[in-house]
């Protein structure tokens, strides 16, 4: 099970949240809490806005805890929206291209989950991703599959309903595959404007999701970066939250029937 | 373009062909001679045949030339039946999964060429891969992606027919694209016992492919080892090699008249 | 900390002891017991005696545990003496040359522990190894000087000799220094054909280390492979051990006198 | 031989010289010119100022032509000053801390050349760096030995004066050493304000080094980054250049009476 974190604020150097709190995101890879597996040394990755539309991208195989160069980027790195992750891989192999975050044109996108049995349902997953994309597939995830479903699926024009159709989908096809393995996806998906979190499960376990407003910038995790349980507050289990520019963050539900369906 | 050797006969230490020689693969991997590209620096392989039935592989995106491993397990390792690969990406990213050579079950794989343009076919040649095998799929190269096809098209039957039967069917759908990219495939194949080559081009240019017989071993090559020009022997263009145990080495015509066919 | 294993016995291959126990050392990188930091990600190391008669090496800077290429070694290669180490840096670089084991000559060590205050010694013990071994110093880790200073220090005569003087040097050192920092070392050494273990402390708490026989064979560990604790027999503190052919493994004090001094 | 480049001026992305160029740094690492060994295939680092004082560093072990990180991280960093290099061993180990540019404090450093015959003179060398650096010492080429001896001789004081007497003790000691390697340096040198370039060897045959000025801002390179040949200036043998806030360019002598003793 793996741990991320989003932002999105005021421009802050990367190191704010990824390597200096107490329980950040690198202390995580080592020795995470609110995870089966406490370890995510199986890759990890950076993505961040910056002066081009497109986002940057640092992605090492290493764990993130041994990594000089991770240290130094979070130190001069400096971002309005940003995204780290590490990784605890369910069995695809530890390359750069199967570590998160992905990118797409604009996009940036990562997740914590799981597909069902990704082996029964890879080929149908993969087939909702449109020819004119198919060609960025350089991984072997269940969720990089899932992203470039998603922007072949009209996140351009609506993401949340987008990432809604897309997971929907997937629950479906895990479903008629066969296997008694939920659908779990926590995930975090932008287009360097908005940020988008979504906190799903097809069952009663969602994955752990908090956020917390500074001033007004936000953060998202997986969970907390320090031991001030009160100021970091959970996402409701099937709802998505919306990050925009001089709006207050909100949660929606997100596929909130879809749980209640699969009961 | 890639540079390979195949070898099948006694047993010998690795090193013998892959360190050793003055034109060694390891010194090809720096600088290859009958090659448009002359650095294969994009990763590389050892795969051998030993006492278990399944072959032990070794793969490394760093370039052969300065993995100290390599010159270990070279020393090392011993076989009767081994092949070694340099790499230079012709597009996909450097991950271990992408590189040479691929296995199987009991079958090993590499490969140097191109199937035209990769954008334009990848989809369809991944359908080409039964379901039960699709899981093997653990990068993302047009090389994996054939050998499974071959797997699954009946390669513990009749592995030259599989082999023949599949680039039939890439050459078709290569032509169908609408590229000018030809198909070149210049590919070695083994079950642990009977050894395979292929020299294969859907134009008139093949890549380069040898073979030389040392007392009853055979080794097949990209390109000369040594300066000694005479003893290596080319393979026809279109034409696949066999050796099997007891047998003389003999060539026979590979897909022949798809070549005669195309002009 | 570290963790290893030592094998000396009838030849097997490495998987029986690498990667295949229950709690097999590449299970223990993921999850140590008997050990301060139960992560020991920060690189990996074999190395084997076979049939040239230097050492083979294979080291890596991933985690043992995602490393497909162990897997496929551990399968293939067979041995009678061979080394295997899983690292928790104690603040070096995760380099391939500052993994365990090293090699020279004919000549294998592996290491867990530390030598006091390293920053405070390090020009010292380097100060201990001979200019004419001084080239074979890759890294920049304590253990890799030490194994050099003991190479030096007349190895090939007498290899206990060696350690005892260039372990009692370095607690001499650790303890003009001034820090507070004990000295453990809980190391392997062989020649190829003697393996020899050290379990020592400057302080009463060494290491934890244990062997088993299993008929003519000796395995030696940081911790049990399985639950079977019975049949582990602890090495007593500040003791050596040696196993060589056709003699019984025996035990025999190492600087026991130097710690009642310390006391 | 290793191929560089440095820039000092206006704040503009890496990319503009680091992968943009015809003949970019990034094409040198494949492919160099003006070079014995024309493949620089063993790890590239980045070296850059930003907000904090102390610089940025990204180093890595792969090839940087095949670096996806490097791309993104060349389109994402601006910088004032910034220092690129592409290295191609002489027999140290391909790491991290073997790849340039090399950063101590506020100091960043980057060589192309050679120190005689390394093995010869390595303790010496070694032995000019102070205590209370040493700890800094992560690797083990002769080029970070050069750096952190320059920095312990004075460097803060008087970067060029530090440089000089390190210099001429390590023409010295070369020369006592009894080889007929010469030296040949070839460096950049500096604090995040200014940038120091060196070009000396011991005999005649200096490695090359231009510059070029663009405006108000310098790039010195090993080798020119496009065919405008014109544009790019010679530095003079055996003289060092000064690129400083508000004053001309200009090339001063830097041991140029030693290369004439040595004749």
């Amino acid at each position: 099970m793996c741990r991320w974190i989003a932002y999105r604020g005021e421009v802050i150097p990367l190191e704010r949240y990824v390597t200096e709190p107490a329980h950040s995101l690198v202390v995580q890879s080592l020795k995470a809490l609110e995870s089966t597996g406490s370890t995510n040394g199986d890759g990890f990755g950076l993505g961040w806005y910056g002066r081009p539309r497109e986002p940057g991208l640092y992605r090492e195989v290493r764990p993130a805890w041994s990594d000089e160069n991770l240290q130094h980027l979070c130190r001069h790195i400096h971002s309005h929206l940003f995204f780290a992750h590490v990784r605890a891989s369910t069995g695809t192999p530890t390359t750069r291209p199967n570590c998160h975050p992905f990118a797409h044109g604009r996009w940036l996108f990562m997740h914590n989950g799981q597909l069902g049995d990704w082996s029964l349902i890879r080929r149908r997953v993969e087939a909702l991703i449109p020819d004119s994309i198919y060609g960025s597939r350089s991984g072997t995830t269940d969720s990089e599959a899932v992203f470039l479903a998603i922007v072949g699926s009209g996140a351009d024009k609506n993401p949340i309903a987008a990432t809604e159709r897309t997971l929907a989908a997937i629950t479906d096809m895990v479903h008629d595959s066969g296997t008694r393995e939920p659908v779990r996806f926590t995930a975090a998906l932008s287009d360097g404007e908005n940020l988008y979190a979504f906190r799903y499960a097809s069952d009663d376990t969602s994955n752990s999701l908090y956020f917390r407003q500074v001033g007004d910038s936000i953060v998202i995790v997986s969970e907390p970066l320090d031991m001030e349980r009160a100021h970091w507050r959970p996402v409701p289990p099937n709802h998505a939250i919306v990050v925009s520019e001089g709006e207050k963050v909100h949660a929606r539900p997100f596929l909130f029937d879809r749980r209640v369906a699969a009961e």
